[in-house]
């Protein structure tokens, strides 16, 4: 029975290094790993807090999987191949079968996108789940916020404002059919485009995590490269069970679908010489892609109806501290 | 007034990258950095809890200071040169005197040892510091704890359980001196041994940062390393502040020198033939060192007095969890 931290590493955590560029990994003071030549790393941290960013009454296993996927999306967004892991991991108390459901999925959903948890660190507090990832990329070919173009084609993948669907619903206990499961399950287990996004990094040089929303995150896009956009909103990919939960409800909240966050899904910004290279990375890799917009010279981020009108956001995006 | 995670971001940790490694920096979904040939890197994670690892009402500055250098003492450890930091910053709400100083403070921390901060994450939540620190080392050259072999000389940097005592102080509200201001300075402002760390790497290849104290941290050595230690009580070096305590309070307490932890000074193991140059690597770094004992092949760590019999512990260290 482990019963402190060191056990707990060494019983739940410790596994045999996979990855052979992985010199030394957990339990010594540090990880060391080899970096290939031509490689360039990218860093990325993302927290998740019990309450704030899953209910309290999340299961491991979808906690394990959340956290690492948050942060494979990040690498995603990069362009970045999954290499290393470490994690952080505040615990209230030591519950062993939480922490085996959870440490076994946290390593398996690695695993799963060629990434191996290679250190961390337990402490006794309020539950607190920080992942660092990091991952690879050639040299000067990462996918960046900041170059985007007026004339860009902006395109997405899967399908905005299900998590934030699954959220309300979780939180107003109406998870009752296959189509609110599959809503909660799209805020709870998150898959994050790898595979999309590397394949999409050999033709595009901008990109972003729009797990914020993509009203929110695509005005990072635009404040970064200093241009606007124009989107539309008959564009934007809703699924079958979102467009069934809308109908019974009234209507269409567009600002559930572009500010409710949570989506782990990528805006890709690229030349229209390179969309059908695009589309082809979508394709090969069995990922839904919808162009959505342009990038326009002129300034701010415009969601226009089917009747070309500007359509106001009540809110902009997830944001901690907002009022 | 920043309000929002980004614009905490924005205003209080972007800065203009100092080291030419790093190829971007915060703002973008990850950082990226360039690893220079014929280097590995070493990635450490610390995590500081509210209440856990610090007094509640610790400054921002010491909370500061303290999350960079409880990273860089495992990096020193490990024989790494520090280069980049991330944090994962949880917050109960937005206070901008405190984010303004503990922003500085990490940041000039950080470039006191050369590291940058490079990105991050910032949450809503109870106050959680979560660290991962990136550094360098020559190919193959790391400090390992699985590297004693009997026959080895142990020492140790600076002095030990003066953060225990100063925790107990603090605790019993009894600063109210310049020996217990400096004990309690010995908890809240730690002095990552980087300088002496990265000498001592030149002719060592076993160390182990001691921060939960001697006898957990050298316990790990011999876990790692199958072997044991004859520790010389009367050779641990002690503070004068420590001394003089342990005196009024009517004589030394062995459990708060080599298990109360806090104290990040390293633990160094090596062979005879490099004992010159490690004494040599000490003077050199203004580091104070000294030999405590020797690695043994009969198992179990023994701290011997001044007589030659073995004195039991208590308890063996702090560590999470723990009855």
């Amino acid at each position: 029975m482990p019963a402190t931290e060191f056990d707990i590493i060494d019983h739940y955590f410790r596994q045999p290094a996979r990855r052979d560029d992985v010199v030394l990994s957990v339990g010594d003071d540090g990880a060391v790993v080899a970096v290939p030549p031509g490689k360039q790393l990218v860093v990325t941290t993302d927290t998740l807090v019990a309450g704030v960013h899953f209910p309290e009454n999340t299961s491991a296993q979808d906690i394990a999987r959340k956290s690492v996927a948050v942060n494979l999306s990040d690498l995603a967004a990069m362009g970045a191949q999954p290499a290393w892991l470490t994690l952080a991991l505040t615990l209230p108390r030591v519950d062993e079968s939480w922490l085996e459901k959870f440490a076994r999925d946290f390593i398996d959903t690695a695993a799963q996108y060629g990434a191996e948890l290679i250190g961390g660190d337990i402490s006794e507090g309020p539950l607190n789940i920080s992942v660092t990832a990091m991952g690879l990329v050639d040299a000067d070919a990462v996918m960046r916020r900041d170059r985007a173009q007026a004339g860009d084609a902006i395109y997405v993948t899967g399908t905005l404002g299900d998590a934030a669907i699954g959220l309300a619903l979780l939180q107003q206990d109406s998870i009752n059919d296959d189509s609110s499961a599959w809503l909660a399950g799209r805020l709870n287990r998150p898959e994050p485009r790898v595979d999309f996004a590397l394949l999409a990094a050999r033709c595009c040089d901008c990109a972003i995590d729009i797990s914020d929303g993509l009203a929110a995150d695509l005005g990072h896009v635009l404040d970064a490269s200093g241009c606007g956009a124009d989107v539309r909103l008959d564009s934007i990919p809703l699924s079958p069970q979102a467009l069934a939960h809308f109908n019974a409800a009234g209507g269409i909240d567009w600002d559930v679908i572009l500010s409710g966050g949570d989506d782990y899904e990528l805006c890709v910004v690229t030349a229209p010489a390179n969309e059908a290279q695009l589309v082809q990375a979508a394709r090969q890799s069995g990922t839904r892609l919808s162009r959505v917009g342009e990038i326009m010279r002129r300034p701010g981020l415009r969601f226009l109806d089917a009747g070309g009108e500007t359509r106001a956001l009540a809110n902009r995006g997830f944001e901690h501290f907002s009022s």
